[in-house]
């Protein structure tokens, strides 16, 4: 009997925002496992931003990814078979296996402990907690009384990045899309401030929430979001560039003016730092990250919000969504 | 006998580049010295591009000169009377008081030494060079065999971050405005090469010229050398960002498109740091810094170029033509 993998590919290229033909379900028969290869059967799997970017041509963060190819990407998998004499059936595994209901792999994976929700390694514990943490630690810097503010702050990153600053003992403003995300950024993530960015008076709430101004903006989204900040940042501010979700779905550059000399110019004047990074440079660092954020995910010093969609035929229409904002927290899917 | 004071003041403000009608060449009589008091008597003043910032409402690096007030920057001047028992008559000091003849000082003035050329403490040895060298070490932190990039490359800043680039091992580019500049950039500056940006293949030739990329681009003029340095960043590129001379005539922002979101994905996907300073933060090192530099420009192994203006009556049209690229080298008015 052959099992039969799931998989869903790039169909074709986008041209601004996805659209459900850019994706293809298929199904293909597993491949009989060859010695040293482990069979995998995928539990979650992450949908995240920067994903856009690979559907792009060209390389973004990563190569892009090819037509006709499995969309590939961080997954939780359980050891379905093995070869290998590393992995034991049942064991849970982090893998890069992606779309898809199953996978084979030559042990390019790595085990995730068991005393903790496997799904938070796609997310507070993985990619985009370890990106949150990495960014502010290593270029914001924060310090204790200082304002932090974060955008997407319900998202995996920004719950992250506004928690973590928390902590560290800063005041965190929190920008988010919609009165319920907002409400539960400040209830229960313990912001001190959540602004709407979808309302009418955005940029003077920003203003009444950042009262003595910003001193780390983490920049996770651009756009319209990045100019209500800019002038409000602080004298020696830190920008940590992460992500730029406003912008993904952009078929060319919007029109002008060219908003260039005033953000550099205030740059130049308020001595900011901008700084971009990409995560999969530092995985050297991982296991300090995990070692300071397992106990407090355990201990619930750090709350944690999914957004869990299920089956593998609803991840287009939920990555779609997730460009726009839609999901509430961690977008993943539950094969 | 009473001395006559030549001052130049802000007559009105410009908008857009300054017109000789935005100075004013005023006399006035040179106040009696009251205890504690030196009166200068100045030899050099220094056109700084920083100054244009300044001539706007608002402040910008520092704050803005005031309508009506003697235009204020570094100078050097000789003591010509003193009842500061910490200062003699005929000694040459550092100031900040800028263009006029003579000045009256409470003491908040540096001595400067007499084994080098006393001008040279308001380019190579002082400001300029300060920013050249503070921003290309501290924020660029060039190691031997990158590529440094620097515009304005015979100017006071740019000629010292190049030369410093080369004393530690790295490739130089300049990028200067007209043949002679380039060729002084190369044969006595010793850069590798130098690119004119006036010329119609400019952008071709600096990609030809930087073959490898670009791993620190020195940021003191932004506008469409900037643009044309953007896509040549290496990964984990470095740009210290102390001026933006194409933009201070800006009276308002240029047309579109907006080039941010190309600007922030590249900073993005190529881990950029992109930091503004301004040196008036950074005075706490300059001890350090002249330890180093002056025994380079006693001994030749660091150039330096002045333009030497005769005449304060000439100093509203020599800063005119500074911000059009019109000098060549560090631009001075001589008493």
């Amino acid at each position: 009997m052959s099992l039969i993998n799931q998989q869903i590919v790039l169909a074709k290229r986008p041209h601004g925002a996805p659209q459900p033909d850019n994706f293809k379900l298929i199904e293909t028969p597993v491949p009989e496992l060859k010695e040293g290869e482990v069979l995998l059967k995928t539990k979650y799997f992450s949908l995240d931003p920067y994903m856009r970017g690979r559907m792009n041509e060209g390389p973004s963060y990563a190569p892009c990814f090819n037509i006709g190819e499995v969309l590939s990407g961080g997954a939780v998998c359980t050891i379905e078979a093995s070869k290998n004499p590393s992995f034991k059936v049942g064991e849970s595994v982090l893998s890069y296996t992606g779309w898809q209901t199953y996978a084979v792999s030559k042990g390019d994976i790595n085990k995730i402990p068991d005393t903790v929700k496997s799904s938070y390694f796609l997310g507070v514990l993985g990619m985009p907690g370890f990106t949150a943490y990495y960014g502010l630690t290593t270029i914001g810097q924060p310090k204790a009384g200082e304002t932090v503010v974060v955008a997407a702050a319900t998202g995996p990153v920004g719950s992250m990045v506004g928690q973590l600053a928390k902590l560290k003992g800063c005041r965190v403003v929190g920008i988010a899309g919609g009165a319920d995300k907002c409400t539960f950024a400040t209830q229960e993530l313990g912001f001190d401030a959540c602004v709407d960015h979808k309302s009418a008076t955005f940029k003077d709430d920003l203003k009444k929430a950042c009262s003595s101004g910003i001193d780390v903006y983490y920049e996770n989204v651009g756009g319209p979001v990045f100019m209500a900040v800019l002038p409000l940042l602080n004298t020696f501010s830190r920008i940590p560039l992460c992500g730029l979700i406003a912008h993904y779905n952009n078929a060319g550059l919007p029109q002008g003016p060219d908003l260039t000399p005033l953000i550099a110019g205030t740059f130049l004047k308020n001595r900011v730092k901008y700084q971009g990074f990409i995560i999969s440079d530092h995985y050297d660092q991982i296991e300090d990250f995990l070692k300071e954020m397992i106990p407090l995910v355990l201990s619930g010093k750090v709350k944690v919000k999914e957004d869990i969609v299920k089956g593998i035929e609803n991840a287009p229409q939920a990555f779609i969504g997730l460009l726009e904002g839609k999901n509430f927290g961690k977008l993943i899917v539950e094969v």
